[in-house]
C-alpha cells in the first residue's frame, strides 16, 4: 500500500520491480561515449521513415518492442502504456503505442517523462490493478528543433545554452516480481517558474524545478545527498548542472555535487560532439537510465539512485506572446534490494 | 484495493468518491439549454485576457479554485493536480494550474481527458498515496480553432460534419469520504484507427474507439446497456452518435440507444445555435459531468451512469503527413451509494 512521506514522497511498501528495459538512439548518440551501451543505434536519423515524426515514432515502437520481447511476453500481456514526448499533441507517443493495441495512457511532462512515467507507473502497480505497464518516452533531434525553433533547412545558429534533443527511444517494464531493483518512493513535481523566457537556455528555465523537488526529496525522507550513490538529473546540460549547484547552496545549503550526474552531460563528448551545453529532450534521460543506470545497478554497481527527470513545458507559441517557460521535475528512486 | 476484471476494467473495492466539483464556460455555453446549471459563464469569450490561450488557462484556474474552494480546502491541502487539454504542450493546463503550488501531473487525452484524468485520479486514491487529488480540464473554441483548422481572423467556412470546441473549464475533486457519489470502476482505452483522416469529422474518427471501449466495458463487467441509468460518450457529436449506433450494432449486437446520451449533443441547442455537429473539445464532457450529470446523480435521479470519454489524438501537422486520426475512450463509472 502507498503512503505519503512529508508532503510530497510516496513511498510504495510492495516495491514494484523494473522487469525489462531497452533503449535505441540516431547515429550522433552512437558515436558518443555512451554508443556501445544502447540496444541498437541506427545508422542514420531517418530511421528509413519518410519524415521525423514518423521516425520518433518508430523509435518509440522499437524501445517498447524490445521491451516486451526481452522479457518473452506477449503484447497482449501488456496492461497499460504510459508514454509522451515533444511533439505536439504528443504525436510520436500515440503513433508509436498505437499498434501493439493494449490500453495508452498519454503523459505530458516534457523531458521529464521517463522519471514521470517511471513514477506513474510504479504507483499504478502498486495499487494492485495492473501487472505490466511500461514507461515508454521519445524524442529526436530533427523532430524537436522544427517544433520548438526552425527547421533544420533554415541552417540557423544555435546558441552555447542550447542542448541537443537527444534522437531515441526508451522504455521500461514495470511489474511486481523478485527481481533486484525496485522502486520505492516516487515524487510527483510542482510547477516552478523563476521567468526564463529563452528558449535557447532550457537548463536555466528547468534547473529552479530541479532544485526544489531534490530538496523536497531529502527534506522528506530525512536523507543526506550522501545517501545515494547517484542522484541523477534528467537532462540541464552543462549550463542548468551549474546553476542547479548554485540554487542548492544558495536557497537550501544542500551540495548534491560530490554525487550528481545529470544525463544531458553523460550523452555526449563535449569535446568531440558539438552539442554546445549537452544533451537535452525527453529520450535524453530515458536512454541513460535504460542503457546505463539500469544496466549498472543491476550488476550491483550502484546500490540507491535518485533519478529526477526535468521538463521544460514549453509552447513556443506561449513564449512568443511573452509568456515564460514553466517547468516541472518529477523522481522515481531506483534501489537495488 | 485495485483488481482487474476481464481484460480491461480495473475495480476499486474500496471506491475513491467524488467531494467536490465545478465548471465554469464561454457565452455561447450559457446561452445553450445547459446555460443555468454551470458554476459560472463568462459574458464574453476573452474571459478578460490577452489571448485566446490565456483565456483558456484562466477557465482551467477558475474551475479548479473553484472546486477547492467548495470543498472549504486550502490550496495546500491537494495533493495533486490531474490535467490535460488541446493545445501544443498542454498549456492552458500549464499556465491554469501552475499558481496553485501543488504537485501537478499533465495528461494528454486530446476530448477523452476528463474520463481519463478521474479514471487516473481514482486509480491513484484508492492505492492510499493520495488523499486529494483534481481532475481537470479545459478547452477553448478560438484557441482550438487556431491549432487545429484556422484562426477565427480567416473567416473559412466548417463542413456540417464538424463540431464547436467548448469553451469551459471543469474540474472536479476525487478522495476518500462518505460522500454519496464513487468511482467503482474504470477502463483505460486502447487506441483505435479506423483510417480517417478529415480533420473536419471528429464524430467519425472517435466513433469506434467509443464502440471498442464500450463493448470491452460491458463484456468485461458482465452488464447490459439496460443496467446502467445512462451511458454518457464524451462528444460524438450528432455524427458521431449515429456512427456509434451503428458500430455497436454491427460489429456487436449490442443496442445502447435507450440509455445513451452524448455530451456533443447535449451541451448545444442545434435548433437555436449555429453549431453544426454538436459540442466538442476538452472541456465539452468535462462541463456536462461536472454541471449535470453528477448533481443529478446527487439528487439520486440516476444512481449509475457509465462515463466514456472520447479523444481524438489529432495532430494536424500529421494529418497534413497524410496520416489518420487515432483516437481512444478512456471510461470512468460513476456510481450512487
Amino acid at each position: 500500500m502507498a503512503q505519503r512521506i512529508g508532503k510530497n514522497v510516496i513511498e510504495l511498501s510492495e516495491p514494484p520491480c523494473i522487469l525489462s528495459y531497452s533503449s535505441v538512439t540516431g547515429k550522433t548518440e552512437g558515436e558518443g561515449p555512451m554508443g556501445k551501451e544502447f540496444d541498437f543505434c541506427y545508422p542514420d536519423d531517418g530511421i528509413g521513415k519518410a519524415n521525423w515524426n514518423e521516425a520518433e515514432a518508430e523509435l518509440l515502437f522499437q524501445a517498447v518492442n524490445r521491451t516486451i520481447e526481452k522479457r518473452k511476453l506477449y503484447r497482449s500481456d501488456i496492461d497499460l502504456i504510459l508514454a509522451g514526448d515533444l511533439l505536439n499533441q504528443c504525436t510520436a507517443s500515440t503513433f508509436g503505442a498505437k499498434d501493439f493495441g493494449v490500453p495508452f495512457a498519454g503523459l505530458f511532462g516534457a523531458c521529464s517523462t521517463m522519471a514521470y512515467a517511471m513514477a506513474m507507473a510504479a504507483v499504478m502497480v502498486e495499487g494492485r490493478g495492473f501487472d505490466n505497464v511500461i514507461a515508454a518516452t521519445s524524442s529526436h533531434f530533427c523532430s524537436a528543433e522544427k517544433q520548438f525553433r526552425f527547421p533544420l533547412e533554415y541552417g540557423g545558429q544555435r546558441a552555447q545554452t542550447t542542448q541537443r534533443t537527444v534522437t531515441g527511444g526508451a522504455a521500461c517494464l514495470i511489474g511486481r516480481g523478485f527481481e533486484p531493483l525496485v522502486i520505492p518512493r516516487v515524487l510527483f513535481g510542482r510547477i516552478t517558474d523563476y521567468g526564463v523566457k529563452d528558449a535557447g537556455n532550457m537548463g536555466a528555465a528547468m534547473a529552479p524545478a530541479a532544485a526544489r523537488t531534490i530538496c523536497d526529496y531529502l527534506t522528506d525522507t530525512g536523507t543526506e545527498p550522501e545517501d545515494y550513490d547517484l542522484i541523477l538529473t534528467g537532462d540541464l546540460g552543462s549550463t542548468g548542472t551549474a546553476l542547479l549547484y548554485d540554487l542548492l547552496y544558495d536557497q537550501y545549503r544542500i551540495d548534491i555535487s560530490p554525487v550528481h550526474e545529470d544525463c544531458g552531460n553523460l550523452i555526449f563528448d563535449p569535446n568531440k560532439q558539438d552539442v554546445h551545453s549537452g544533451g537535452s529532450g525527453c529520450a535524453c534521460s530515458g536512454v541513460v537510465v535504460c542503457a546505463r543506470i539500469i544496466p549498472q545497478m543491476i550488476k550491483g554497481n550502484l546500490k540507491r539512485v535518485l533519478f529526477v527527470g526535468t521538463g521544460a513545458l514549453l509552447s513556443p507559441e506561449v513564449v512568443l506572446q511573452g509568456k515564460s517557460i514553466p517547468c516541472i521535475a518529477h523522481a522515481a528512486e531506483l534501489q537495488r534490494r
